[in-house]
């Protein structure tokens, strides 16, 4: 892949590695009772159609360090587990309806047995961590486990942020306030750690794990901003979510944060009432009114801008990140990623 | 202790552990933002009145196998931080409303933000878990691992069990199936690993954790038992939920179980419609209706039985498991511990 990969090329190329982590994940999972009400809705999500980006770059990134996919596989699975449960609960507490163009887990099982499904993906999760005790020895076990421990943690910060904001209503809010929420909510467990886990075990903890979390944080921002622009303006049957669905909930993406800053006194009054009112109560009209005022001040358009801004940030790193790794295929793939997160249209 | 303990020296005995767990769980808690819709409400659950009867098995087994509370007290906190996320997932899974004499954290904070706190205790208890390697070493800490990952699967499993059945309508149960799905959500996490992580650590993983299987099982369907039926009959200012919840909430206790096999195909009718109805339709006059069944088939006495009879079993049980334990306060402690938790009335 040294000439540029094609989308579809790159498209191809994480299809393989989620594949491998899919098949891995659901061998996996206890073939046991509760199926029904628990274990049957496990593989729900992470067998619908998705990009698979996060065992992309842990596996990419253990090979391109000299390790196997046999070696990493399992820590793999294990944020492929800990994405998937983070969507469950993610999905309920946003009200979202659909993901991966099929009704949320909470729609179609009730929100008591969808809480409790990401439960059980959460602590599948440490089973399979402990696995990894077998493949790659205790002191590398020990280091991804304090790699996941953080990850998650990241996680659950960056969500209590924006779920705050939407609880307080606020829109009092900077670049900087949406990007250090992006980077807790999203760049840790998307890009950074995943980066950094198949690196620690591709060159037997021999890389310092901080040496990815500029590539990681510059790529996870361009890649969450894109997203955003994907549920206001996508393809509903390739995007896979309802279009506008952040609209609806009220999200604080950097392209409302923009909106509210720019727009004069009197629209963002009309914005703060409309956001405000219960999801349930904001109407069609409300939301057409919002995408209007989008357009006026061209607030997409922005962040698309920002977005490629990111991913020219990304691809330097990359370079920095990624100096000692020898040229290889998966090497390849990694840079390929990067200007494929900003122009994807799924 | 040696004479039968009042029971409220029992009370203050578990009162003496909790503080131990809940004041280093306070201290292990992150110091940073994000405070108020996230740090700020974690220690909401652990600090109200409770029992705290996990960290006093935990504690106590430890001690009464010839360990330190030091070396134990990061696995309680761990026990403890896990059982209280589970606590305020199990409310907003089952529309709970009180907890310990408070509203319910999804009832004070809504519940997206209470989904987040639940997952950020998990995620929090493991790495208090990870405390263990400086404390009790490598080897205990790994099989301390195992008994949490374990212990938390068997509760999702049980969970699953008890929402299937009230997402299925599910009324032909037996006492067996009660017992199983008891076993399963609140048994393992509530008695038996406590006892069996307590004992692993303080014998320096000399004991057969499988030893304490019995005991717990026996104890915790008992504390199980009796806490339905304080649900039913307790005082609320010393119970801490509304009374009645169970049946609000559809319940499949061994109490309803029993009515359901014990009254005629007419009442039986009328259960299933009453049970078949979404929570927020159901009327208080059902519920007094429900009541009255109970009354007429001494549903809850039969319940009493069943738990008095299960605490006999425990205590023959205790005498099994705790024989290689030399005589101590602390073993005297978890004997007095079988009787109070079906003499209890919080």
């Amino acid at each position: 892949m040294r000439e540029r990969a094609s989308t579809q090329e790159v498209e191809q190329a994480l299809d393989a590695y989620r594949i491998v982590a899919v098949e891995r994940m659901l061998a996996r999972l206890p073939d046991r009772e509760p199926r029904r009400h628990l274990y049957d809705l496990i593989p729900s999500y992470p067998t619908r159609p998705g990009k698979g980006l996060r065992p992309g770059l842990c596996i990419a990134s253990c090979r391109a360090f000299g390790g196997t996919t046999r070696a990493v596989i399992d820590s793999a699975v294990a944020i492929e587990l800990f994405h998937n449960a983070f969507l469950v609960h993610d999905d309920l507490e946003d009200g979202s309806e659909m993901r991966r163009g099929r009704p949320t887990l909470h729609v179609e099982a009730g929100l008591p047995i969808a809480v409790n499904v990401g439960d059980a993906m959460n602590v599948l999760s440490i089973k399979v961590l402990m696995e990894n005790l077998v493949t790659v020895g205790p002191r590398l076990t020990w280091q991804v486990f304090g790699e996941i421990e953080h990850m998650v943690r990241e996680s659950v910060e960056g969500q209590a942020m924006e779920l705050g904001w939407i609880r307080d209503n606020t829109i009092e809010l900077s670049e900087a306030d949406y990007l250090r929420m992006n980077l807790k909510k999203t760049c840790w467990y998307t890009c950074i750690h995943p980066c950094r886990i198949g690196a620690i075990i591709g060159s037997g903890g021999g890389v310092d794990p901080a040496s990815f979390d500029r590539f990681g944080y510059y790529m996870g921002a361009g890649f969450q901003i894109q997203d955003d622009i994907l549920n206001l303006i996508g393809d509903r049957s390739r995007y896979g979510k309802e279009i506008g669905g952040d609209i609806w909930e009220g999200k604080r993406t950097l392209i409302l944060i923009h909106l509210l800053n720019a727009c004069d006194s009197r629209e963002r009054e009309q914005l703060r009432t409309f956001l405000a009112q219960p999801r349930l109560e904001r109407t069609s009209r409300q939301i057409r009114s919002v995408y209007r005022l989008l357009d006026k001040y061209a607030s997409i358009d922005y962040a698309r801008t920002a977005a490629r801004q990111l991913a020219g940030a990304a691809l330097h790193e990359f370079f920095v990140a990624y100096r000692d790794a020898p040229d290889s295929p998966d090497k390849s793939f990694i840079e390929a990623i990067v200007l494929y997160m900003v122009e994807r249209d799924i």
